[in-house]
């Protein structure tokens, strides 16, 4: 097992992100290998890179963020992001992780190796913890305008990924709009809402954003543009919640014991709705392991990141998805 | 000062949607209309119908949640929501207070008060607590689909309504898009963002969901869809997150010890969350007072979107936005 770790992506490339993959070496004793310029790559790992686990691959370019995605891909053949795709394709790693442009990424991954068999455009998937159960809400940001038949598609690519990897039985899809009546939308919404409706999933209408949070349906389906809004919208309300509440709790003195008694809590409470703990999320619907991490990753994130690529190869995550991909063919789920 | 209140409108009208209208006469002293069925509402006031606070005015019909707004609008001459703003056209109200169909009571707006000059179509404003300024996020769901000259219209708005009614200096304006790059966000982004870049708005480029909180601009432009999936995002994770906080805290004993030492702040840091606190939404862009409340609103959202509504009407907030536009166009901010 060898995870590519895209070690000139991310806002704090390449040092954050090799602390992560060398943290992911020594403490999970998981190979990387660190793509990227090799004289900036030797300067973050200092003295650390005696472990047997930690690979150095040298390459002269890099994707910038901002950067038009699919032009400075097929441009730079060998910026981090295409050799660490390369590297996969060729067999000498098994999975990729980056913290670097996402629409890059997904650019890398479709162009290197393909999309599975039913894919039109792959999408990031994002695990939010639900109340009643985990939710994948898809697409995170990889594809800002879609097309109904393409939103329809993360619908099954979500319905494949939940039922093949995360252990879900038919699990519920929901379309994200403003209100849970059929009319309600914008017009691409509309048309999606029919295309689910005449599928064989297990649709259950429109979801309001809230639903992200309830677990009432464990896939929730929406363009790339939505779905990264309302990521960033997470963490936005998180960070903030965390700092009103302890405001709030400063205040009085009962409220500052409380925080002193309660603290412990209130950490594992913050973690809980950390995306560093989840670290980063699956793309979806090309022919291999990817993992997206935000561009902001600590390297706590990038070692988590490296963690879940390792399980998803282990779980052996895109020939299930293959499987069941085909089973809904077969079956007519699409139509 | 009289308040027109849509009794008919809202998931729990009009029961609690009186109850709200009760609340504000008795406790606030303000002068409420109460439009609607008057065998139902009579019902829903019971004994509570003694106060002078307090008037009926009956119709007949009801704009249904599930109804396309414009044709139920035109269509039913007589109901509740556009009898409610007939009353504020014939000067026998001062404004009007909806927790139905928010589509409807837009439409009804329009119809029948007339939109302010320089603007093409009203939006709805919501107002988030930032941690370093109140945030004005336009628009919240009035308009779906919309083009970039539309967008843009937004940000003139919110310009106005947060310089002559929030006593903002100049207000920054951010563009919701997936990323601060200029390229970054969909076609409708990208085009608004040049719009922006030409006016004399105080235009500070491309924000994400996170700026919703953070109080970095003061004004947040996006698109009704993604403005509404943003506010019940907000609502779901503040409810979600207090209800893991709890789940944490009573895990332990010195967690529960915080929880009842803390209790007084938790609920205060919950209010300070919660949507019912703010009292509904103005709609920006008619001529005339219109709060747009939750579908979901309690009788004490009810009572405090009266009273917002009676503190726009005291503050001239229309006269001073008519005010505001006119300079814009003077100064040719526009473009």
């Amino acid at each position: 097992m060898k995870i590519a770790v895209d070690a000139m992506g991310g806002d704090n490339a390449p040092e954050v992100v090799v602390q992560g993959a060398v943290r992911a070496a020594s403490e999970l004793g998981i190979h990387v290998i660190l793509i990227g310029d090799k004289e900036l790559i030797a300067g973050a790992l200092g003295s650390q890179i005696s472990s047997d686990h930690i690979a150095v691959h040298h390459c002269e370019e890099v994707v910038q963020m901002d950067e038009s995605p699919l032009k400075a891909v097929r441009k730079k053949k060998d910026a981090s992001i295409r050799v660490a795709f390369d590297l996969v394709k060729n067999g000498d790693a098994n999975a990729v992780v980056s913290a670097g442009n996402s629409g890059a990424t997904l650019a890398a991954g479709v162009l290197t190796l393909g999309r599975l068999k039913g894919v039109e455009r792959p999408a990031i998937a994002g695990i939010f913890p639900g109340e009643k159960s985990h939710v994948v809400l898809i697409d995170m940001g990889a594809n800002v305008d879609c097309r109904p038949a393409q939103l329809f598609q993360f619908g099954i690519m979500g319905h494949a990924f939940a039922s093949s990897c995360m252990g879900m039985k038919n699990p519920k899809v929901g379309l994200l709009s403003i209100g849970e009546e059929d009319t309600k939308g914008n017009e691409q919404v509309r048309l999606t809402h029919e295309l689910f409706e005449q599928s064989r999933l297990n649709f259950r209408g429109n979801v309001e954003g809230r639903d992200i949070f309830s677990g009432d349906v464990q896939i929730v389906v929406c363009d790339g543009f939505v779905g990264n809004v309302a990521l960033k919208l997470v963490e936005g309300v998180s960070e903030a919640m965390t700092n009103m509440l302890k405001t709030e709790l400063k205040r009085s003195f009962l409220g500052r014991a409380a925080f002193l008694f309660g603290r412990r809590e209130i950490r594992r409470f913050k973690r809980e709705l950390d995306y560093e703990e989840y670290g980063g999320a699956p793309l979806l619907g090309i022919n291999g392991v990817g993992i997206v991490c935000h561009g902001g990753s600590s390297a706590r994130a990038i070692r988590n990141a490296v963690k879940t690529a390792a399980l998803y190869v282990n779980h052996r995550v895109v020939q299930k998805m293959v499987e069941e991909l085909n089973t809904m063919v077969s079956n007519r789920t699409f139509g």
